[in-house]
């Protein structure tokens, strides 16, 4: 199986992997950088700044979202259809690309599987509906959606070098995500206030007026904001955090920042919705909360979590090795179905 | 030839032909009605409240402009990928649909005409240019990116029965397009502020801010808004009109109003860019001008344009026979190239 040929599309909305926000494409990555690693023969199709041991492939030159001269509708056409138009040099193409990759699988005689990495907006539905019967991965069995072929859940993996462990973290919270209402940066900030404990925010900016409106105003000494971080920038919060406060206000579909977190040891206090139970064992690597005032009791049981605790099971759950073993379940399901075996089956 | 297996794919904006607004839909009906009317098996992709005499076949219920709950981006790759996957049923496939359909044209063994309709910004030039090989059609010829395979110029062509020769006209200029500057609809004004002759404006409102700065402010008894208006609604202003004024600020790249209103007998006063000067004969069928002051000096010689040279200009180059005519040569040329007659090349 190994030394087949696949096709790993990722997003262009960004370079793969992200220079810092882009959570679509740090996973393509992930799983490109994996399979070359563990010898597949592997053609990364993303932006042409993109970086890869594998094979690079691209028709558009950055992201969309890095340079305002490219049309995103075009690059998503031009960027989508060139994977299909090359399918027959491929025996499988692994589309990290939404509905839209869909649109071409039934051109192609190469299998498609699609990881799906949430769905944005019921609208997009009908879409997923028409080609249900394809090969799909969910990130995490709380985001699932009825009547789709799942073959397995297969939560995404991190590079764990690149989040070392830290023995000891701070006396700071931290939020790490988008800026949007979805993320509950107004809720972190409740916490905060409510506790007494100092809040550093960071993450991009997506909603503008959210933020003007239900941010910017309690920043202050305690309540801080330092915009968007890279990796080395995580790691220095990282550093300075007593937990990661995740407080989301819709059901998360997996939740990368919660595993970089615990991966360096800072445990992490999450709404208990949607995958946040999956990757957060409650008690063990952090806490899942229902409310604000959940989240502020826990936070006098924080050292309860012992840190190594955490970084173990980022270890077993969450790293690239892990997440692409499972995706080489999946493959194999998809490429040689007679020759499955028996622990694949289980797993899968 | 006939009796051969034509798809026309018309956007799904809007329903084909559209209620009032949408030009591409109208353009596409006349296209599938006249093929059938000549004896072409005809399948017109489009919304599934479309209305043909030839086959309908649709998987997106209503136009994204019309039905809030449809996602315009869902519904478009639906929709271009429903006559791709269908392409072994056809000899050829007619696409109205600008770049996006271009990109599953290699997949597919039929052969696939595209018109374009306008190249609405240069943003979208690497799409063209990735498929220049492909089968194209300008709607004029001042309307065509260099380097494109172009069969032919076939101009628009309207459904005469539509807009019925009105022997007399009234006082009234008349605006009828979108509110949009392109358009200049300031420009129409600024014209009938130093001429003292009324104006009526119609059309959908497609720049708000345009319309509430530059429109909205010089509306009184003289000048006056009406919304949007159907077929019926534009020959009641056709029947008030001294002359159509379309002093389009941007290069034109038909113009379908200039031909309707040439059809009831109207005079028309177009800005000399694109294609309006393939579209109006200058003296015959109206005035090309080329800013406000010219235009007004124009009003003064409409009487010596005769209405009825204007209908005949339109039975002659603008009816859906003709346009049908230039596609039937476009057609023969793209399916049986070795049978194009003599004719056929001249007119090619």
């Amino acid at each position: 199986m190994r030394g087949n040929r696949v096709a790993v599309l990722s997003p262009v909305a960004w370079r793969t992997p992200p220079r810092r926000y882009g959570a679509w494409e740090t996973v393509a990555s992930n799983v490109a950088e994996g399979l070359v690693a563990r010898g597949w023969d592997v053609t990364l199709f993303a932006t042409g700044d993109s970086v890869t041991s594998g094979r690079l492939h691209a028709v558009v030159a950055r992201g969309y979202e890095e340079d305002s001269t490219v049309d995103p509708k075009v690059a998503e056409y031009l960027h989508i259809s060139e994977v299909f138009e090359h399918a027959h040099e491929f025996d499988l193409i692994h589309s990290h690309y939404d509905f839209m990759a869909l649109s071409y699988t039934r051109l192609v005689q190469t299998p498609v599987l699609t990881t799906v990495h949430g769905f944005s907006s019921p609208r997009i539905m009908p879409a997923y509906e028409k080609y249900r019967d394809g090969y799909f991965v969910s990130i995490s069995d709380a985001d699932r959606a009825p009547g789709l072929n799942y073959l397995a859940t297969v939560y995404n993996g991190i590079d764990l070098s690149l989040y070392p462990f830290q023995p000891s973290g701070g006396d700071e919270l931290i939020f790490l995500g988008r800026i949007h209402p979805d993320k509950g940066v107004h809720l972190a900030i409740a916490v905060a206030r409510m506790s007494g404990v100092p809040l550093l925010i960071a993450g991009i900016i997506q909603d503008q007026s959210y933020f003007r409106e239900q941010v910017e105003p309690h920043l202050d000494g305690t309540i801080r904001y330092i915009g968007p971080v890279d990796v080395a920038g995580k790691n220095a919060l990282f550093a300075r955090a007593r937990a990661l406060l995740h407080l989301n206000t819709i059901p998360e579909r997996f939740g990368l920042v919660l595993a970089e977190a615990n991966a360096a040891g800072v445990p992490v206090i999450a709404m208990d919705l949607g995958s946040c139970r999956e990757v957060i064992r409650e008690g063990e690597t952090g806490f899942l909360i229902s409310d604000v005032n959940q989240a502020v009791r826990v936070l006098g049981r924080i050292p309860e979590i012992a840190r190594g605790a955490c970084r173990r099971r980022v270890e077993q759950c969450f790293s690239i090795e892990t997440m692409v073993e499972g995706y080489e379940r999946v493959y194999r399901a998809i490429l040689d179905p007679g020759h499955t075996t028996a622990a694949d089956r289980a797993v899968l």
